[in-house]
């Protein structure tokens, strides 16, 4: 139990969300208030590898204007990494630099705010206790644009993509509606999601009726067949005038292979590095002779703050806020999970997931949550949808643009020689 | 003068923007306001098409709700069209086709709510009246999201394209630069603007500060110089640890060729663009070796009502009130224009501009708005740029989606033989 007064370690990791600092400020603002037990949060920079590097940020030093501001400020704040840490034996100097550099600094607490590869490095830590002695809590706070995390009902960071992806659909299918007599015809968008379709399923939600955009939602999770898939745009076009496409970017082949790679050309016969969009494109051109248009949303999905889902930033607070709680209780190798209540009215709590359970488990979406012809949602999926992409909650704006704080890195002095990870 | 009472047609013509309904929903009230003089106002499905095929909604039958709803929707709610009129001789047969349907419904008032190649088709249907007796009052609804009309100081469409694209390089720089250091060190967005640089310049409103992203962006006024542009990604990436560029799709080599052209042509003889954004991505992934990822953003930035500048709903209202006021003055072959009073604050009126002078005239974005290295914008771009994307206009949402409306295309009774454009 945390008897004796400890400062704790928070970081980011993997793919940053709109979201994310949202779960950076709560965990801040609610160690602040548990300073019987919690001393100083030090955020490391750039993930763990500000661990390894003893590149500390001290977030005493971040006012609560600072603080408030980054609850509505996309990317990470404090800078995120991509990198795992290898088992306890193959890795074993780094898991005693991270001892060190822990000790130094007298952290008991370690927050870790990633997905299912974070979630693996955040047991890793947890374990220290029994591994190497070292005694601490690791507390994973879940987020994923993916929402491919096991237990959790859905991942902070998912609904505000789901939100973007469902209203850009919307938008643009109403503006290839009111041009398809003359100009395009065929519309495609490419979406993230490279194992699950989750992404791209949110699309669906933009289409209350057939005739509505997306006419064709492309999923990981069924094998792309260029036929089919031909013969379902000539029947959007020949019904509705146009057809808009949603595909995901881990479309694959019957073979299993990404689409996106292997010879993927774009529309203009450059070699394409990840496009399923201009390959589509070209399809359509080459068999249907239709004039198309295509578009990847990329970055531009998961930072966009300025259409977040209410919903989203709500549960990415109460995540970052639930953990340091379980923390104080004296819980390690957790991860606070949200819990559905009700569909509707929406009703959701927090809950508790052993991270054994969590690391490294990928959650796919059900097949049951895509129609039968493989291109679509159904009822089921837009139940479980809609109230993740519940409410808006916009940035403050100055001089028409969203006013998104900047945090300085300033490092904590070292107290301990360089360290390469 | 407009003594006798007329009835009205409107059309929306070109690519269609976030705010071209609200010019659409304040010419019909306008016109309402102006029952006197005018008597009902009929929409052309599709633009022209509409005129020429006698396919007319009578937009008397929506409701102020649906009107209202139009001020808020995206896309052209009335369908738009690529088609341009060839010269009186040469089109004899059309012409004498749009005054039989002209006279067939009573119509003397000529509302066209299009770009630079509509102010042409605008001026020609002006001209009916000295060309074929026909008498008609033809007035020019300035729309282009290109923001290449003359006279005018700026178009309605634009700004909110803008404020897409700002918003957007705001959004996703901050992620990049969260992730730099372990993942993506380029990010590359593909923006709108086949011919003046206004969109990507645009972008550059998002930069306050020279780390700030966009660290380069790439006009089609200025020929693209591959080693130029590699070495400068290379200094920002030293500098800034990641490098965010924003690309025209106009983006022209020395010789003046589109860097990817599709070969294709629209209706109105121009280049089908699209793709520069990957074309660059293998670059810098050839010549630099660096982790990249780009985005294409199409129609997603022209359709994105959810975040259109207040400045622009509000201009575009006033141009569709402006040409109706004209019409009713006895005017003929005049755009009404957006004039700037000043810079900050910000202040316009409307103004009037002959069509003639408009037509056909594509206003280039001068140089003294691009830096000297030509990537970047000037003060005094900004100081134009600016006001633009001023202030935020959000449309209701429902269920986490944004509401618009779709008018139903209930053509009124034909009265004359088929005709086939």
């Amino acid at each position: 139990m945390a008897s004796k007064r400890k400062n704790a370690f928070y970081a980011q990791s993997g793919g940053v969300t709109a979201v994310i600092n949202a779960s950076a400020a709560a965990v801040i603002a609610t160690c602040r208030q548990h300073c019987d037990v919690i001393g100083r949060v030090y955020a490391g920079r750039n993930g763990i590898l500000g661990a390894l590097r003893e590149e500390l940020i001290d977030t005493s030093r971040l006012s609560d204007a600072m603080l408030a501001g980054l609850r509505h400020t996309p990317g990470g704040a404090f800078g995120s990494c991509r990198y795992k840490l290898g088992a306890l034996d193959r890795d074993r100097a780094k898991y005693e630099r991270l001892v060190e550099v822990f000790r130094a600094h007298d952290i008991g607490y370690f927050f870790y705010n990633g997905g299912g590869d974070s979630a693996d490095t955040c047991l890793k830590i947890a374990r220290l206790s029994e591994s190497m002695g070292y005694p601490i809590q690791a507390i994973h706070v879940p987020k994923t644009v993916d929402n491919d995390l096991p237990i959790t009902d859905n991942c902070p960071g998912f609904g505000s993509v789901a939100k973007y992806v469902a209203v850009s659909i919307r938008e643009a299918g109403l503006d290839v509606a009111s041009m398809a007599e003359t100009s395009t015809r065929v519309f495609i968008l490419e979406v993230m999601g490279r194992h699950a379709g989750w992404i791209a399923a949110a699309a669906g939600l933009a289409a209350t009726r057939e005739q509505e955009a997306p006419h064709i939602i492309l999923f990981p999770e069924i094998a792309f067949d260029p036929d089919r898939f031909l013969a379902k745009v000539e029947e959007s076009v020949r019904d509705h005038g146009y057809c808009a496409v949603v595909a995901s970017e881990g479309l694959r082949n019957a073979d299993g292979g990404f689409l996106s790679e292997a010879g993927t050309r774009d529309a203009f016969g450059h070699a394409q590095l990840g496009g399923v969009a201009p390959y589509l494109a070209q399809l359509v051109q080459d068999r249907l002779k239709l004039k198309f248009h295509w578009a990847v949303a990329d970055y531009l999905q998961r930072s966009a703050r300025h259409i977040a889902a209410k919903v989203d930033v709500r549960q990415a607070q109460a995540v970052g806020r639930a953990a340091v709680k379980l923390a104080v209780k004296g819980h390690n190798a957790v991860m606070p999970t949200i819990v559905r209540v009700a569909d509707r009215p929406y009703k959701w709590k927090i809950g508790v997931a052993p991270l054994d359970q969590v690391a490294n488990v990928e959650k796919k979406m059900p097949r049951e949550f895509i129609s039968a012809d493989g291109y679509r949602i159904t009822a089921k999926c837009r139940t479980y949808l809609s109230p993740l992409i519940g409410g808006e909650d916009y940035p403050p704006y100055a001089g028409g643009l969203p006013e998104y704080v900047r945090v300085p890195h300033r490092l904590v002095a070292a107290k301990l020689a360089p360290f390469a990870p």
